[in-house]
């Protein structure tokens, strides 16, 4: 199999990823539930990996690193803990679901819901932002990277114009989080959520939020904490604030790990081998008839490029890919029902293709010649 | 390294286990995110995880067996998903903190909230059972094994005498799922929480709830679900109900492994070993003078001994039996605040044993010994 859906997750790791989470599960007690080795190790393990992040995303705070089982219940929790009836919250036509869930609910409880949207060609029209964004505003919501287009949001300049009107700026980096350099310091992002199976090539089942020092989140999820445990509400301190229950040690070992290659392979050599994939392909496709990409190819990306070929629908032709030339790509809407409906796909959907550090040019090669075929097909 | 800590974490789990988690990382897309092989597998050992739960939990609906980071997690969607202001639900002093921290939050809101009490020995009062769960109640929530003294609750009637009044039974299986046999259908229990990484012997970062088909939970997190993307809401269907985001595919996939094992061992014949273990350790120490345990040791009961030696603090007993003969319990408050004030314990603590299918007779040899020669040094 071609691996071109990295965008739902990463299929190729690096193999130390899986080796920590062998060891974890053969090694580790409960973090934070004792003081044999077995819980130390959990918990050094535990506590190494919010380091580990923190240096990654140019973060100064590894406590304030929280972890959770995946960015859905990151941004759940920053939504939820951060809003209340009354409050104005804007967010943006890229927003994924996980985003536009929480916040149409919030929106039924009294929260003013105002969005930022996209053109026809799936830009953001920033005019808007400097409308909408005004005094009485309390959160920007914004996704770092289209999980559609890939398109890149300028972080810093959104979370200027929100401090501006004394907003917080809350950064959505799924599909950024281990593949574009971040930080949170320079760009001055106040909460940033990030999944750690994606881009960070960790395993499923963990991912988190950066609550930066000037933020307070209500917990989502209370419970045992290991630490004074006579108080009836959670703790105040963090990460504890945040995290209830056991957490998933032998996950968070794994993406320890990951974060650890990642560093010491570097980000930009990461993101500079992806562009190298993904201008590779776009130069691959560029002359096949009927086929039309979606979003800006501009300047700076993430590796995704979505296309759609003549008036085939998506997912006869990600069918096509993958029945005739074992190519995994994903059709369909990508929980990114605004953006759709922006660049007019709502009724077709897309076929998006998302490339890892792993995927190689033979692969695009191959991806190519079945796109080239399709649009035979189509054509004929 | 002797692991008496079972209560907290499983630490020796059957090697199908990690094997499992190990395939599933290098075999598994995302599930429900595309259709190749990659994550067609995931799906399936998803749902066959589902399926099997199911089975071990005597419950017909495996659709409506929904995975959550942790036990947790389940019991606060559970709590604030059933729960509003105005409603009056009824719990125990058994409660572990997972249950107890939300209640109280959730009493803050305007939730009327009343507990059966635990008398001196640690047994629940059960003529205030009958006085407290009244026809105004709409929850009883009960745990179904102590998680300081290891006694258990009889669910079946408590689920009588909840369902007498109109009122729902949510039972905190964390203790008990996978070691002692419960059945859903016969114990007329509506939800069942449950954590995947103790009795289950899955990986951390699994855990879930089993929703009765009579039972409306609100979702507690939202997001995307790879299905009715353009819904404003979370889909109605179980169990995308529930579930938003990526899930711990890589866990999940364990913890079917775990609970494969678990079902082909038979829960009777794991929860008969863990009792020989336990009554092993009762006739081990019977006699060692100075030494008090807690709870009720007629009839049958969760693999768990809580003891003090003396007026020795529980932390500074755990530690010598640590730094002395190796072996792990869990000192401290067990995140039983309520428990521990009824037995008299909160400000000692206690030292919690908790054994598992794996522990060994020889174990609870030096586990004797190592207290014996505790009690001579608090004795002289």
């Amino acid at each position: 199999m071609i691996y071109f859906n990295c965008a739902a997750t990463s299929f190729q790791r690096p193999p130390c990823v899986a080796d920590a989470v062998l060891r974890a599960m053969n090694g580790f007690g409960n973090a934070s539930r004792g003081t044999a080795d077995a819980e130390l190790d959990a918990a050094r393990s535990v506590f190494r990996t919010r380091k580990e992040l923190a240096e990654l995303f140019g973060f100064d705070a590894p406590e304030r690193v929280v972890f959770t089982a995946n960015v859905t219940e990151a941004l759940n929790m920053a939504l939820f803990g951060l809003l209340n009836p009354g409050d104005r919250v804007v967010a943006t036509d890229w927003d994924h679901n996980s985003v536009l869930r929480p916040l149409y609910q919030l929106e039924l409880k009294g929260v003013q819901l105002d969005f930022i949207h996209a053109d026809r060609s799936g830009n953001l029209i920033l005019e808007e932002a400097q409308e909408k964004i005004t005094d009485g505003t309390k959160l920007v919501v914004c996704t770092h990277a289209s999980n559609l287009t890939g398109n890149l949001l300028h972080l810093k300049k959104m979370a200027e114009l929100a401090h501006r009107h004394g907003a917080l700026l809350l950064a959505d980096a799924a599909q950024t989080a281990g593949t574009i350099p971040i930080s949170m310091r320079d760009a001055e992002v106040d909460v940033l959520c990030f999944t750690g199976h994606k881009g960070l090539m960790g395993p499923q089942g963990t991912g988190g939020l950066c609550v930066g020092r000037n933020v307070e989140i209500r917990p989502l999820v209370m419970g045992g904490t290991g630490i004074q445990s006579y108080l009836e509400r959670q703790p105040d301190e963090y990460p504890t604030h945040l995290e209830a229950g056991t957490l998933n040690g032998h996950g968070i070992a794994g993406l320890g790990a990951a974060v650890r290659f990642i560093l010491d392979t570097g980000v930009e050599t990461i993101h500079r081998r992806e562009m190298e994939l993904t201008r590779g392909f776009l130069d691959r496709i560029r002359n096949i008839p009927g086929l039309r990409t979606y979003g800006n190819f501009r300047g700076d990306r993430a590796a995704i490029v979505a296309l759609n070929v003549g008036d085939i629908p998506s997912s006869d032709a990600a069918d096509f890919l993958l029945e005739e030339y074992g190519i995994a790509t994903r059709a369909g809407a990508h929980c990114a029902p605004r953006m759709h409906r922006a660049l007019g796909t709502d009724k077709t959907g897309a076929v998006r293709f998302s490339f890892g550090y792993f995927n190689t040019e033979e692969e695009l090669d191959i991806a190519a010649e079945a796109l080239g075929k399709l649009a035979e097909k189509w054509s004929s």
